[in-house]
């Protein structure tokens, strides 16, 4: 395998931008992206395009990434296009990165695009709500009696069950979840891109509407619209490039995807398994970790995935929470862009958007939000929900060089 | 790059379905597939799964593949869902050829499943007609006074275009296009897998309903419903498998995709430039091959392929066509399955079960459609309608070994 770098980044606004149709999300993302490696449209080798559900929100289906690129003079190259529900682009950069990594070609662009806001908020959350088996999804929702009319109050639910039991398990309340998002958004605020860039309080979050008990309306990812994109480029596609060269370089140490498995039971099995590898493969442990982001869709997930990750001992994530370890200023500040629940969640852009931010902290260029010295980052991104487990894991861990 | 191998392939039965649901139609693809590859679920690696409609049929979207394939234990390794219109199970084939051939994994799964029935046939062509960019198609309507009422008529009058400049410009008749399909009929009659059995004659062809002029109902591909799946697997994988060994193995000589290109003008440039890439990877000539499935969506554009792919020079096509070189017992049948047009056209499943076919033919176990002594074959297939070119263009060519 040969060393693959994140050549250049660039994303969108993030947020709901009714108005914005795929082809000027993309060019949001993809013209800073090509700028910032040095590259023109010509450079690129192949497209791999993560989407999830702008097909059922425009009714573009099938060829999106060429679509949206075409007038970019993006063209003549192999495109893909890759679904795996909110790992949708998590998976094209997995596949771009393997395509270099493994000889094939020194410079292809991953992509991932998202457009979820429709005048029809239910169209939005029904779209949503195909990320998992339809044919479990009648028998999940009774069994959480979550009646059936709303695809978002059904993930939601989920959500809703697990913190329950995690609550029960480990001793965690409603408030440590709420720190999870005052967090989200002092970090958002410094973010240009974010969603939503507005600190605030405990209070706040806990009595904001209630979604599914103990989870409030500010404890949830919304809806909305971006664009992510980044240059992978082998050590020939970098020396072809008219990227700086005095700035350090972003390398990636490992990039796995699984989906779930029915190896053992319990909650996202897939997240512990996906996890381990990426560590084994890129020779480091998770308390060698920088920073990191992770699919925070609701806030409880943010703690149980420092669990699944090994930055904190089963019961232990609202603990490191509090010791303020994982916000700007402490050891390994999580989801410094302000993460799903701030940043926003356009969930076929979420994995590349994660990447770019990792990018920026490596490189010393996330402005207000710099974690000082960085040098090892992760990235974690899950999609989808089938027999209690994430359909589509992925986890990436970078190095700056 | 590692020798890739097709070691087992599958398909369902093709066909208007309506009650089989992804996951029957899947098993009847993947179960004969890992028999015959003697693989067991837990010998794939990863799986590649190519679909273009069915999430607009059926509803469900974003995991398709891994929704389909978990009743049949195949979970816990990495699934991509890969959409590219009707190119996606090539386009899904190609990515499990790419992991093979570098290096990554052993033994893979490609699979394309596709579900078009629908109670509404109104759905069903809906769902084709988004394999364009949506805001092309208003245009291209109108220019073609085509209306915008059907999807079906749209594409069609593309092709109807496309033909009545061909025949301008070749001096072909309407009787080619024709013959075309009684070819295809006659072979389809000894497919038991096809969607159309029947022998027609030329009259009955040019006498059915007019769809376009001079395209007939007879020379369109039908909707149909259907799955088609390969297992590939590196010589390191085929030893770990237990499929038979007394018999020929058929290698990937060349595996080529490309979106379309503004480079020059014209129809198709893109099936073109890509067979060339595949002759010249393979090393071989077109006049080499000894048979090929071709992506005959409707009658005339089996003969433009014969010309895209050098079997015939410009406008000599219908002269290959009546030598009868190009049917059963001529020296390169093409389409001995009966081709897009009476195998039937899933199109998420089309890539692959071109492939199916030609593994069969390489290895002598075509029944009484075989090509005797068949030792080089080609597949292409081609995807969506982006700027008059395909979005996405597919060629492979295998080797008995």
């Amino acid at each position: 395998m040969r060393d693959v770098f994140v050549a250049g980044v660039g994303m969108s606004q993030f947020g709901k931008q009714l108005p914005k149709g795929l082809k000027q999300l993309a060019a949001e993302a993809v013209l800073p992206a090509l700028a910032d490696a040095g590259a023109v449209a010509s450079s690129l080798e192949a497209v791999y395009g993560g989407n999830a559900v702008a097909g059922l929100i425009t009714g573009q289906e099938m060829i999106r990434t060429q679509v949206a690129l075409r007038p970019l003079g993006i063209e003549g190259v192999p495109v893909f296009n890759v679904e795996n529900a909110c790992a949708s682009s998590a998976s094209a950069f997995h596949l771009a990165w393997q395509s270099v990594a493994c000889g094939v070609h020194d410079v292809v662009l991953a992509i991932g695009l998202e457009k979820m806001t429709h005048r029809d908020k239910a169209v939005s959350f029904g779209a949503v709500g195909t990320a998992v088996d339809l044919e479990q999804r009648d028998e999940m929702a009774a069994a959480l009696g979550a009646g059936d009319d709303s695809s978002r109050s059904f993930f939601m639910d989920i959500y809703a069950g697990m913190t329950k039991e995690y609550m029960e398990r480990s001793g965690a309340t409603q408030a440590d979840m709420a720190a999870v998002v005052v967090k989200a958004h002092r970090h958002a605020a410094l973010n240009p891109k974010a969603q939503y860039r507005d600190e605030v309080s405990l209070d706040e979050v806990m009595n904001s509407r209630e979604i599914a008990w103990p989870l409030t309306l500010l404890m949830c990812a919304p809806i909305g619209d971006g664009a992510a994109a980044a240059v992978l480029a082998s050590e020939e596609g970098m020396a072809r490039l008219a990227g700086a060269t005095d700035r350090p370089r972003v390398r990636v140490l490992a990039s796995v995807i699984r989906s779930g498995t029915a190896l053992g039971s319990g909650r996202a099995k897939s997240a512990v398994l996906t996890a381990q590898s990426a560590f084994e493969r890129a020779g480091v442990a998770p308390s060698d970790i920088d920073c990191a982001e992770v699919h925070d869709a609701t806030a409880p997930a943010e703690l149980f995935i420092y669990e699944d990750l090994g930055f904190a001992a089963p019961g232990e994530a609202p603990r490191l929470l509090a010791s303020g370890a994982t916000a700007l200023g402490g050891s390994m500040p999580v989801n410094t862009s302000g993460g799903l629940l701030c940043k926003g969640h356009p969930i076929g852009a979420t994995g590349i958007a994660q990447i770019v931010e990792t990018t920026w902290q490596l490189r010393g260029e996330a402005g207000a939000r710099q974690v000082p010295g960085a040098r090892l980052a992760l990235t974690h991104n899950g999609g989808g929900w089938l027999d209690e487990d994430s359909a589509a894991m992925a986890v990436h861990i970078f190095e700056r060089i």
